[in-house]
Protein backbone atom coordinates (compact mmCIF):
# COMPACT_ATOMS: atom_id res chain seq x y z
CA UNK A 1 0.00 0.00 0.00
CA UNK A 2 1.51 3.35 -0.85
CA UNK A 3 0.84 6.15 1.31
CA UNK A 4 -0.35 9.23 0.60
CA UNK A 5 2.24 12.35 0.95
CA UNK A 6 1.87 13.47 4.56
CA UNK A 7 5.03 15.39 5.86
CA UNK A 8 5.95 15.27 1.89
CA UNK A 9 9.12 17.24 2.23
CA UNK A 10 10.47 15.21 5.44
CA UNK A 11 9.50 12.13 3.34
CA UNK A 12 11.55 13.19 0.25
CA UNK A 13 14.60 14.31 2.09
CA UNK A 14 14.25 11.11 4.49
CA UNK A 15 14.09 8.76 1.03
CA UNK A 16 10.55 7.98 2.47
CA UNK A 17 8.97 9.41 -0.50
CA UNK A 18 10.18 9.35 -4.13
CA UNK A 19 11.34 13.29 -5.50
CA UNK A 20 9.61 12.79 -8.96
CA UNK A 21 6.52 11.11 -7.40
CA UNK A 22 6.30 14.00 -4.77
CA UNK A 23 7.00 16.79 -7.13
CA UNK A 24 4.48 14.94 -9.62
CA UNK A 25 1.63 15.05 -6.82
CA UNK A 26 -1.24 17.18 -7.62
CA UNK A 27 -4.38 18.91 -5.77
CA UNK A 28 -8.06 18.55 -6.84
CA UNK A 29 -7.46 21.76 -9.37
CA UNK A 30 -4.49 19.59 -11.03
CA UNK A 31 -1.77 21.78 -9.76
CA UNK A 32 1.35 19.78 -9.09
CA UNK A 33 3.99 20.54 -6.29
CA UNK A 34 6.42 21.08 -8.40
CA UNK A 35 5.11 23.15 -11.44
CA UNK A 36 3.81 25.46 -7.89
CA UNK A 37 7.45 25.45 -6.11
CA UNK A 38 8.40 27.26 -9.40
CA UNK A 39 6.21 28.92 -9.76
CA UNK A 40 6.62 30.75 -6.28
CA UNK A 41 10.42 30.59 -6.61
CA UNK A 42 11.35 28.30 -4.44
CA UNK A 43 12.24 25.57 -6.76
CA UNK A 44 16.18 25.30 -5.92
CA UNK A 45 18.93 22.63 -7.59
CA UNK A 46 20.22 21.17 -4.02
CA UNK A 47 19.83 17.87 -3.66
CA UNK A 48 16.95 16.37 -1.51
CA UNK A 49 18.53 13.66 -0.42
CA UNK A 50 21.25 12.36 0.79
CA UNK A 51 22.16 15.02 3.69
CA UNK A 52 24.57 13.71 6.91
CA UNK A 53 22.25 14.69 9.74
CA UNK A 54 24.04 13.62 13.31
CA UNK A 55 20.62 14.05 14.89
CA UNK A 56 17.10 15.73 14.69
CA UNK A 57 14.93 17.73 17.41
CA UNK A 58 11.23 18.95 16.98
CA UNK A 59 9.82 21.27 19.62
CA UNK A 60 5.70 21.18 18.85
CA UNK A 61 2.71 21.78 20.60
CA UNK A 62 1.13 18.29 22.15
CA UNK A 63 -2.29 18.65 19.78
CA UNK A 64 -3.67 16.78 22.04
CA UNK A 65 -5.03 17.56 26.79
CA UNK A 66 -2.89 15.51 28.70
CA UNK A 67 -0.10 17.47 29.47
CA UNK A 68 -2.31 20.44 29.88
CA UNK A 69 -4.78 18.53 31.92
CA UNK A 70 -1.92 17.03 34.28
CA UNK A 71 -0.31 20.16 34.17
CA UNK A 72 2.98 19.69 32.96
CA UNK A 73 5.21 21.66 30.73
CA UNK A 74 7.64 19.08 29.16
CA UNK A 75 6.48 16.32 26.81
CA UNK A 76 9.07 14.00 26.29
CA UNK A 77 7.85 12.15 22.80
CA UNK A 78 8.99 8.66 22.81
CA UNK A 79 8.23 8.33 19.39
CA UNK A 80 4.79 8.27 16.99
CA UNK A 81 1.42 6.13 17.11
CA UNK A 82 1.65 3.97 13.78
CA UNK A 83 -1.80 4.49 11.34
CA UNK A 84 -4.24 2.65 9.62
CA UNK A 85 -6.37 4.50 7.37
CA UNK A 86 -9.31 2.99 5.65
CA UNK A 87 -12.24 3.67 3.22
CA UNK A 88 -15.47 1.87 3.44
CA UNK A 89 -18.54 1.41 1.39
CA UNK A 90 -21.63 -0.25 3.17
CA UNK A 91 -24.62 -1.00 0.29
CA UNK A 92 -28.20 -2.01 1.27
CA UNK A 93 -31.56 -1.57 -0.48
CA UNK A 94 -32.81 2.16 -1.02
CA UNK A 95 -36.16 1.82 -0.37
CA UNK A 96 -38.74 4.21 0.86
CA UNK A 97 -39.06 5.13 4.31
CA UNK A 98 -43.18 4.52 5.09
CA UNK A 99 -43.68 1.40 2.99
CA UNK A 100 -40.82 -0.68 3.69
CA UNK A 101 -41.43 -2.93 6.99
CA UNK A 102 -38.52 -2.92 9.38
CA UNK A 103 -37.91 -6.68 9.03
CA UNK A 104 -37.50 -6.29 4.68
CA UNK A 105 -34.92 -3.58 5.25
CA UNK A 106 -31.72 -3.54 4.27
CA UNK A 107 -30.72 0.07 5.63
CA UNK A 108 -26.91 0.84 4.79
CA UNK A 109 -27.17 3.73 7.71
CA UNK A 110 -28.16 1.41 10.72
CA UNK A 111 -24.68 -0.98 9.20
CA UNK A 112 -22.23 2.24 9.26
CA UNK A 113 -23.97 3.32 12.38
CA UNK A 114 -23.15 -0.06 13.96
CA UNK A 115 -19.68 0.22 12.44
CA UNK A 116 -18.59 3.69 13.90
CA UNK A 117 -19.31 1.97 17.48
CA UNK A 118 -17.44 -0.91 17.00
CA UNK A 119 -14.47 1.33 15.65
CA UNK A 120 -15.05 3.57 18.67
CA UNK A 121 -14.76 0.41 21.04
CA UNK A 122 -11.82 -0.98 19.10
CA UNK A 123 -9.86 2.26 20.32
CA UNK A 124 -10.90 1.66 23.62
CA UNK A 125 -9.95 -1.92 23.64
CA UNK A 126 -6.11 -1.74 23.20
CA UNK A 127 -5.67 1.06 25.61
CA UNK A 128 -3.49 2.89 26.21
CA UNK A 129 -1.51 4.55 23.64
CA UNK A 130 -4.47 3.44 20.95
CA UNK A 131 -7.43 4.98 19.32
CA UNK A 132 -10.19 5.44 16.36
CA UNK A 133 -12.22 7.61 15.03
CA UNK A 134 -14.86 7.96 12.07
CA UNK A 135 -14.17 11.50 10.90
CA UNK A 136 -15.84 11.11 7.20
CA UNK A 137 -19.72 9.98 6.87
CA UNK A 138 -21.41 10.31 3.39
CA UNK A 139 -25.12 9.14 3.00
CA UNK A 140 -26.48 8.38 -0.08
CA UNK A 141 -29.12 9.41 -1.22
CA UNK A 142 -29.22 11.49 1.81
CA UNK A 143 -33.12 12.33 1.60
CA UNK A 144 -35.65 12.22 4.84
CA UNK A 145 -37.90 9.35 3.74
CA UNK A 146 -35.85 7.34 1.79
CA UNK A 147 -34.04 4.11 3.47
CA UNK A 148 -30.23 4.49 3.20
CA UNK A 149 -29.36 2.43 0.50
CA UNK A 150 -25.03 3.20 0.50
CA UNK A 151 -23.40 4.62 2.70
CA UNK A 152 -19.38 5.73 2.60
CA UNK A 153 -16.86 6.21 5.92
CA UNK A 154 -13.23 6.75 6.91
CA UNK A 155 -11.84 4.76 9.19
CA UNK A 156 -8.23 5.78 11.62
CA UNK A 157 -7.04 3.20 13.53
CA UNK A 158 -3.54 4.35 15.49
CA UNK A 159 -1.52 2.17 18.18
CA UNK A 160 2.06 3.11 19.21
CA UNK A 161 2.95 -0.82 19.14
CA UNK A 162 2.97 -3.02 15.82
CA UNK A 163 1.80 -5.64 17.17
CA UNK A 164 -1.52 -4.50 18.93
CA UNK A 165 -1.90 -1.95 15.55
CA UNK A 166 -2.44 -4.92 13.60
CA UNK A 167 -4.50 -6.77 16.10
CA UNK A 168 -7.04 -3.84 16.01
CA UNK A 169 -6.63 -4.09 11.84
CA UNK A 170 -8.00 -7.57 12.26
CA UNK A 171 -10.78 -6.38 15.06
CA UNK A 172 -11.99 -4.01 12.39
CA UNK A 173 -12.28 -6.11 9.61
CA UNK A 174 -13.98 -9.19 11.52
CA UNK A 175 -16.42 -6.33 12.99
CA UNK A 176 -17.13 -5.39 9.13
CA UNK A 177 -17.66 -9.02 8.15
CA UNK A 178 -20.26 -9.78 11.15
CA UNK A 179 -21.99 -6.65 9.86
CA UNK A 180 -22.04 -7.70 6.12
CA UNK A 181 -23.28 -10.89 6.93
CA UNK A 182 -25.62 -10.27 9.87
CA UNK A 183 -27.74 -7.43 8.44
CA UNK A 184 -27.68 -8.18 4.93
CA UNK A 185 -25.24 -5.70 3.14
CA UNK A 186 -21.82 -5.83 0.96
CA UNK A 187 -18.99 -4.29 2.52
CA UNK A 188 -16.31 -2.76 0.13
CA UNK A 189 -13.22 -1.73 1.57
CA UNK A 190 -9.75 0.03 1.12
CA UNK A 191 -6.61 0.53 2.60
CA UNK A 192 -5.81 4.24 1.88
CA UNK A 193 -2.61 4.21 4.50
CA UNK A 194 -0.90 2.06 6.24
CA UNK A 195 2.25 3.47 8.40
CA UNK A 196 3.73 1.58 11.20
CA UNK A 197 4.58 3.31 14.93
CA UNK A 198 7.99 5.01 15.05
CA UNK A 199 9.64 4.84 18.07
CA UNK A 200 12.16 7.85 19.15
CA UNK A 201 15.86 7.51 19.90
CA UNK A 202 16.63 6.87 23.51
CA UNK A 203 19.55 8.91 23.72
CA UNK A 204 16.99 11.71 22.23
CA UNK A 205 14.49 10.84 24.95
CA UNK A 206 17.34 10.89 27.69
CA UNK A 207 18.68 14.51 26.37
CA UNK A 208 15.47 16.30 26.35
CA UNK A 209 14.77 14.40 29.79
CA UNK A 210 17.57 15.68 31.37
CA UNK A 211 17.45 19.10 30.25
CA UNK A 212 13.70 19.73 31.18
CA UNK A 213 15.04 18.44 34.80
CA UNK A 214 18.04 21.10 34.66
CA UNK A 215 15.66 24.04 34.14
CA UNK A 216 13.09 22.77 36.94
CA UNK A 217 10.47 22.12 34.63
CA UNK A 218 7.44 19.28 34.85
CA UNK A 219 7.52 17.05 32.42
CA UNK A 220 6.05 13.29 31.40
CA UNK A 221 6.61 10.82 28.54
CA UNK A 222 4.16 11.24 25.91
CA UNK A 223 3.45 9.54 22.57
CA UNK A 224 2.39 11.35 19.21
CA UNK A 225 -0.89 10.49 18.41
CA UNK A 226 -0.31 12.69 14.67
CA UNK A 227 2.05 11.70 12.04
CA UNK A 228 5.46 14.61 12.60
CA UNK A 229 8.06 15.83 10.29
CA UNK A 230 10.38 14.07 13.27
CA UNK A 231 8.27 10.84 11.89
CA UNK A 232 10.06 10.31 8.41
CA UNK A 233 13.31 11.73 9.94
CA UNK A 234 13.62 9.05 12.21
CA UNK A 235 14.38 6.84 9.57
CA UNK A 236 17.37 8.14 8.68
CA UNK A 237 19.02 10.00 12.05
CA UNK A 238 18.78 9.65 15.73
CA UNK A 239 15.26 11.82 16.70
CA UNK A 240 13.40 12.88 19.18
CA UNK A 241 10.43 15.45 19.91
CA UNK A 242 9.94 18.00 22.90
CA UNK A 243 5.83 19.06 23.20
CA UNK A 244 4.36 21.60 25.34
CA UNK A 245 0.69 22.01 26.17
CA UNK A 246 -1.90 23.87 24.03
CA UNK A 247 -5.18 24.89 24.93
CA UNK A 248 -8.02 22.70 24.84
CA UNK A 249 -5.94 19.97 22.80
CA UNK A 250 -6.77 22.37 19.96
CA UNK A 251 -4.71 22.10 17.02
CA UNK A 252 -5.23 22.96 13.45
CA UNK A 253 -7.56 25.65 14.06
CA UNK A 254 -7.91 29.91 14.74
CA UNK A 255 -8.26 28.83 18.41
CA UNK A 256 -4.98 27.09 18.53
CA UNK A 257 -3.09 28.84 22.20
CA UNK A 258 -0.47 28.30 23.97
CA UNK A 259 1.11 30.23 27.05
CA UNK A 260 4.14 32.15 26.39
CA UNK A 261 5.74 30.66 29.50
CA UNK A 262 5.31 27.26 27.75
CA UNK A 263 6.67 28.48 24.54
CA UNK A 264 10.00 29.76 26.18
CA UNK A 265 10.31 26.63 27.78
CA UNK A 266 10.30 24.71 25.13
CA UNK A 267 12.72 26.71 23.70
CA UNK A 268 15.01 26.84 26.14
CA UNK A 269 14.56 22.57 26.15
CA UNK A 270 15.27 22.27 22.47
CA UNK A 271 18.85 24.59 22.63
CA UNK A 272 19.70 23.05 25.54
CA UNK A 273 19.46 19.53 24.25
CA UNK A 274 20.79 20.44 20.47
CA UNK A 275 24.07 21.84 22.57
CA UNK A 276 23.80 18.62 24.83
CA UNK A 277 23.88 16.33 21.52
CA UNK A 278 26.65 18.45 20.23
CA UNK A 279 28.55 17.99 22.92
CA UNK A 280 27.90 14.38 23.02
CA UNK A 281 25.58 14.42 25.69
CA UNK A 282 25.82 15.70 28.83
CA UNK B 1 -46.29 22.54 14.74
CA UNK B 2 -47.37 23.30 11.32
CA UNK B 3 -47.10 20.49 8.83
CA UNK B 4 -45.01 20.83 5.84
CA UNK B 5 -46.66 21.26 2.41
CA UNK B 6 -47.00 17.37 1.35
CA UNK B 7 -50.05 16.13 -0.94
CA UNK B 8 -50.34 19.92 -1.41
CA UNK B 9 -53.21 20.15 -3.75
CA UNK B 10 -55.18 17.84 -1.76
CA UNK B 11 -54.57 19.24 1.36
CA UNK B 12 -56.04 22.50 0.23
CA UNK B 13 -59.23 20.69 -1.31
CA UNK B 14 -59.68 19.21 2.08
CA UNK B 15 -58.71 22.57 4.44
CA UNK B 16 -55.65 21.17 5.61
CA UNK B 17 -53.57 23.88 4.10
CA UNK B 18 -55.00 27.64 3.88
CA UNK B 19 -55.29 28.34 -0.46
CA UNK B 20 -53.08 31.32 0.19
CA UNK B 21 -50.12 29.65 2.16
CA UNK B 22 -50.05 27.08 -0.31
CA UNK B 23 -49.60 29.42 -3.53
CA UNK B 24 -47.04 31.48 -1.65
CA UNK B 25 -45.30 28.29 -0.44
CA UNK B 26 -41.65 28.81 -2.52
CA UNK B 27 -38.70 26.36 -3.73
CA UNK B 28 -35.31 27.05 -2.90
CA UNK B 29 -34.87 29.26 -5.83
CA UNK B 30 -37.92 31.57 -4.23
CA UNK B 31 -39.99 30.47 -7.10
CA UNK B 32 -43.98 30.11 -5.83
CA UNK B 33 -46.92 27.41 -6.45
CA UNK B 34 -48.59 30.41 -7.01
CA UNK B 35 -46.60 32.44 -9.79
CA UNK B 36 -45.95 28.90 -11.45
CA UNK B 37 -49.25 27.91 -11.84
CA UNK B 38 -50.01 31.23 -13.73
CA UNK B 39 -46.80 30.82 -15.83
CA UNK B 40 -47.74 27.52 -16.81
CA UNK B 41 -51.73 28.56 -17.18
CA UNK B 42 -52.67 26.06 -14.56
CA UNK B 43 -54.36 28.38 -12.46
CA UNK B 44 -57.68 28.51 -12.42
CA UNK B 45 -60.65 30.09 -10.63
CA UNK B 46 -63.16 27.75 -9.63
CA UNK B 47 -62.95 27.62 -5.81
CA UNK B 48 -60.45 24.91 -4.63
CA UNK B 49 -62.56 23.98 -1.45
CA UNK B 50 -65.99 23.03 -0.48
CA UNK B 51 -66.85 20.83 -2.84
CA UNK B 52 -69.72 18.32 -2.19
CA UNK B 53 -67.80 14.56 -2.19
CA UNK B 54 -69.90 11.65 -2.11
CA UNK B 55 -66.92 9.49 -1.44
CA UNK B 56 -62.78 8.74 -2.69
CA UNK B 57 -61.26 5.96 -3.82
CA UNK B 58 -57.68 6.29 -5.08
CA UNK B 59 -55.49 2.96 -6.55
CA UNK B 60 -51.89 3.15 -6.34
CA UNK B 61 -48.69 0.72 -6.48
CA UNK B 62 -47.93 0.18 -2.90
CA UNK B 63 -44.43 1.57 -2.91
CA UNK B 64 -43.27 -1.72 -0.32
CA UNK B 65 -42.80 -5.51 -0.89
CA UNK B 66 -45.52 -6.78 1.17
CA UNK B 67 -47.64 -7.90 -1.66
CA UNK B 68 -45.63 -9.13 -3.92
CA UNK B 69 -43.69 -11.08 -1.34
CA UNK B 70 -46.97 -13.01 -0.39
CA UNK B 71 -48.14 -12.88 -3.64
CA UNK B 72 -51.36 -10.90 -3.72
CA UNK B 73 -52.78 -8.53 -5.89
CA UNK B 74 -55.04 -6.54 -4.64
CA UNK B 75 -53.80 -4.27 -0.80
CA UNK B 76 -57.37 -3.04 1.02
CA UNK B 77 -55.89 -0.22 2.48
CA UNK B 78 -56.47 0.24 6.15
CA UNK B 79 -55.15 3.98 6.56
CA UNK B 80 -51.96 5.87 6.36
CA UNK B 81 -49.44 5.98 9.43
CA UNK B 82 -49.27 8.76 11.67
CA UNK B 83 -45.58 10.66 11.12
CA UNK B 84 -43.19 12.41 13.31
CA UNK B 85 -40.51 13.67 11.27
CA UNK B 86 -37.48 15.38 13.55
CA UNK B 87 -33.93 17.32 12.95
CA UNK B 88 -31.33 16.53 15.77
CA UNK B 89 -28.38 18.53 16.11
CA UNK B 90 -25.75 16.84 18.26
CA UNK B 91 -22.76 18.70 18.93
CA UNK B 92 -19.33 17.81 21.26
CA UNK B 93 -15.72 18.88 20.54
CA UNK B 94 -14.33 18.77 17.45
CA UNK B 95 -10.64 18.07 17.90
CA UNK B 96 -7.55 15.74 16.23
CA UNK B 97 -8.22 12.41 15.63
CA UNK B 98 -4.41 11.30 16.46
CA UNK B 99 -3.29 13.02 19.86
CA UNK B 100 -6.89 13.04 21.77
CA UNK B 101 -7.36 10.07 23.69
CA UNK B 102 -10.29 8.09 23.82
CA UNK B 103 -11.30 8.95 27.42
CA UNK B 104 -11.20 12.91 26.45
CA UNK B 105 -12.95 12.93 23.54
CA UNK B 106 -16.66 14.32 23.24
CA UNK B 107 -17.23 12.40 19.42
CA UNK B 108 -20.59 13.43 18.01
CA UNK B 109 -20.63 11.09 15.53
CA UNK B 110 -20.38 7.92 17.95
CA UNK B 111 -23.73 9.99 20.05
CA UNK B 112 -25.50 9.88 16.24
CA UNK B 113 -23.91 6.32 15.74
CA UNK B 114 -25.94 5.35 19.14
CA UNK B 115 -28.69 7.45 18.09
CA UNK B 116 -29.34 5.55 14.85
CA UNK B 117 -29.19 2.37 16.15
CA UNK B 118 -32.04 3.52 19.04
CA UNK B 119 -34.31 4.57 16.07
CA UNK B 120 -34.02 1.41 14.48
CA UNK B 121 -34.46 -0.65 17.86
CA UNK B 122 -38.02 1.71 18.71
CA UNK B 123 -39.53 1.03 15.08
CA UNK B 124 -39.06 -2.83 15.80
CA UNK B 125 -40.20 -2.40 19.21
CA UNK B 126 -43.79 -1.05 18.57
CA UNK B 127 -44.38 -3.55 15.09
CA UNK B 128 -46.91 -4.45 13.71
CA UNK B 129 -47.40 -1.62 11.17
CA UNK B 130 -44.18 0.69 13.12
CA UNK B 131 -41.48 2.20 11.46
CA UNK B 132 -38.61 4.21 11.92
CA UNK B 133 -35.63 5.66 9.87
CA UNK B 134 -32.57 8.21 9.73
CA UNK B 135 -32.15 9.13 6.29
CA UNK B 136 -30.29 12.01 5.96
CA UNK B 137 -27.04 12.69 8.41
CA UNK B 138 -24.71 15.71 7.96
CA UNK B 139 -21.12 15.36 9.69
CA UNK B 140 -19.17 18.73 11.07
CA UNK B 141 -15.91 18.96 9.23
CA UNK B 142 -16.16 15.27 7.88
CA UNK B 143 -12.66 15.34 7.42
CA UNK B 144 -10.45 12.04 8.15
CA UNK B 145 -8.54 13.06 11.06
CA UNK B 146 -10.85 15.14 12.68
CA UNK B 147 -13.25 14.28 15.88
CA UNK B 148 -16.60 15.11 14.60
CA UNK B 149 -17.78 18.27 16.55
CA UNK B 150 -21.52 18.38 15.27
CA UNK B 151 -23.28 15.71 13.57
CA UNK B 152 -27.31 16.58 12.03
CA UNK B 153 -29.58 13.60 10.87
CA UNK B 154 -33.28 13.59 10.26
CA UNK B 155 -35.47 11.14 12.20
CA UNK B 156 -38.90 9.85 11.28
CA UNK B 157 -41.31 7.31 13.29
CA UNK B 158 -44.65 6.35 12.09
CA UNK B 159 -46.98 3.92 13.59
CA UNK B 160 -50.94 3.21 12.12
CA UNK B 161 -51.98 3.90 16.12
CA UNK B 162 -51.90 7.98 17.32
CA UNK B 163 -51.36 6.29 20.90
CA UNK B 164 -48.43 4.45 19.58
CA UNK B 165 -46.88 7.00 17.56
CA UNK B 166 -46.90 9.20 20.39
CA UNK B 167 -45.33 6.54 23.08
CA UNK B 168 -42.68 6.35 20.17
CA UNK B 169 -41.74 9.66 20.47
CA UNK B 170 -41.52 9.69 24.15
CA UNK B 171 -39.29 6.79 23.59
CA UNK B 172 -37.08 8.56 21.12
CA UNK B 173 -36.82 11.53 23.24
CA UNK B 174 -35.79 9.73 26.18
CA UNK B 175 -32.86 7.37 24.15
CA UNK B 176 -31.65 11.54 23.11
CA UNK B 177 -31.54 12.55 26.42
CA UNK B 178 -29.26 9.27 27.38
CA UNK B 179 -27.13 9.68 24.67
CA UNK B 180 -26.84 13.68 25.72
CA UNK B 181 -26.09 12.99 29.32
CA UNK B 182 -24.05 9.91 29.46
CA UNK B 183 -21.98 11.32 26.23
CA UNK B 184 -21.10 14.69 27.24
CA UNK B 185 -23.08 16.02 23.69
CA UNK B 186 -25.20 18.93 24.00
CA UNK B 187 -28.57 18.16 21.57
CA UNK B 188 -30.84 20.47 20.04
CA UNK B 189 -34.20 18.87 18.40
CA UNK B 190 -36.39 20.48 16.08
CA UNK B 191 -40.33 18.49 15.09
CA UNK B 192 -40.73 18.86 11.50
CA UNK B 193 -44.25 17.58 11.12
CA UNK B 194 -46.52 16.19 13.29
CA UNK B 195 -49.25 14.07 11.14
CA UNK B 196 -51.39 11.78 13.15
CA UNK B 197 -52.86 8.52 11.51
CA UNK B 198 -55.89 8.57 9.21
CA UNK B 199 -57.92 5.83 9.23
CA UNK B 200 -59.95 5.09 5.98
CA UNK B 201 -63.53 4.61 6.05
CA UNK B 202 -65.49 0.72 7.02
CA UNK B 203 -67.24 1.09 4.20
CA UNK B 204 -65.18 1.87 1.51
CA UNK B 205 -62.67 -1.09 2.31
CA UNK B 206 -65.62 -3.07 2.63
CA UNK B 207 -66.20 -2.27 -1.18
CA UNK B 208 -63.15 -2.93 -2.21
CA UNK B 209 -62.70 -6.31 -0.31
CA UNK B 210 -65.83 -6.90 -1.83
CA UNK B 211 -64.83 -6.48 -5.65
CA UNK B 212 -61.20 -7.98 -5.65
CA UNK B 213 -63.57 -11.10 -4.11
CA UNK B 214 -65.88 -10.97 -7.03
CA UNK B 215 -63.26 -10.86 -9.33
CA UNK B 216 -61.49 -13.89 -7.69
CA UNK B 217 -58.70 -11.80 -7.06
CA UNK B 218 -56.29 -12.52 -3.30
CA UNK B 219 -56.30 -9.61 -1.29
CA UNK B 220 -54.97 -8.92 1.85
CA UNK B 221 -55.39 -5.48 4.91
CA UNK B 222 -52.59 -3.24 4.52
CA UNK B 223 -51.70 -0.31 5.94
CA UNK B 224 -50.02 2.48 3.99
CA UNK B 225 -46.74 3.88 5.39
CA UNK B 226 -46.35 6.33 2.97
CA UNK B 227 -48.76 9.52 3.20
CA UNK B 228 -51.65 9.85 0.17
CA UNK B 229 -53.92 12.27 -1.23
CA UNK B 230 -56.28 10.12 0.22
CA UNK B 231 -55.07 10.80 3.61
CA UNK B 232 -55.87 14.42 3.63
CA UNK B 233 -59.29 13.73 1.27
CA UNK B 234 -59.82 11.20 4.10
CA UNK B 235 -61.14 14.14 6.24
CA UNK B 236 -63.89 15.47 4.29
CA UNK B 237 -65.63 12.49 3.01
CA UNK B 238 -65.12 8.57 3.10
CA UNK B 239 -62.07 7.28 1.56
CA UNK B 240 -60.67 4.24 0.46
CA UNK B 241 -57.27 3.17 -1.39
CA UNK B 242 -56.67 0.00 -3.23
CA UNK B 243 -52.72 -1.17 -3.67
CA UNK B 244 -51.48 -3.52 -6.65
CA UNK B 245 -48.14 -4.92 -6.11
CA UNK B 246 -45.20 -3.61 -7.13
CA UNK B 247 -41.58 -4.98 -8.31
CA UNK B 248 -39.26 -4.54 -5.23
CA UNK B 249 -41.41 -2.00 -2.95
CA UNK B 250 -39.35 0.42 -5.81
CA UNK B 251 -40.87 3.59 -5.70
CA UNK B 252 -40.12 7.28 -7.10
CA UNK B 253 -37.25 5.73 -8.66
CA UNK B 254 -36.54 5.13 -12.56
CA UNK B 255 -36.82 1.23 -11.84
CA UNK B 256 -40.78 1.29 -10.34
CA UNK B 257 -42.30 -1.44 -12.37
CA UNK B 258 -46.11 -3.03 -12.18
CA UNK B 259 -47.20 -5.74 -14.12
CA UNK B 260 -49.79 -5.44 -16.73
CA UNK B 261 -52.21 -8.41 -14.85
CA UNK B 262 -51.58 -6.51 -11.73
CA UNK B 263 -52.64 -3.03 -13.04
CA UNK B 264 -55.99 -4.74 -14.97
CA UNK B 265 -56.26 -6.36 -11.83
CA UNK B 266 -56.45 -2.56 -9.67
CA UNK B 267 -58.47 -1.00 -12.51
CA UNK B 268 -61.12 -3.41 -13.00
CA UNK B 269 -61.87 -3.31 -8.85
CA UNK B 270 -61.31 0.73 -8.59
CA UNK B 271 -63.91 0.47 -11.28
CA UNK B 272 -66.26 -1.68 -9.72
CA UNK B 273 -65.72 -0.23 -6.34
CA UNK B 274 -66.59 3.50 -7.66
CA UNK B 275 -70.07 1.83 -9.39
CA UNK B 276 -71.31 -0.15 -6.27
CA UNK B 277 -70.39 3.02 -3.75
CA UNK B 278 -72.20 5.07 -6.63
CA UNK B 279 -75.47 2.37 -6.35
CA UNK B 280 -75.06 2.35 -2.65
CA UNK B 281 -72.73 -0.51 -1.83
CA UNK B 282 -73.63 -4.10 -2.96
Amino acid sequence: VKAVLTYGSSGVFAGVFDLGEALAWADREGKTIGEELRRIGYAGDRAATGHAVAAYLEAHIEQGPLLENEQKTIGVVTGCMGLGWFDVTLTGQESHAGPTPMHLRRDALVGAARLIREVNRIGNAFLPESCSTVGEVYVRPNSRNVIPGEVSLTVDLRHAEKKKLDLMVVDFKKALAAIEEEMGLRAALKTVTDLPPQPFAKECMEVVREQAKALGLSHRDIVSGAGQDATHIARITPTGMIFIPCEGGISHNEKENATSFDVTAGCNVLLRSIIALANGGD
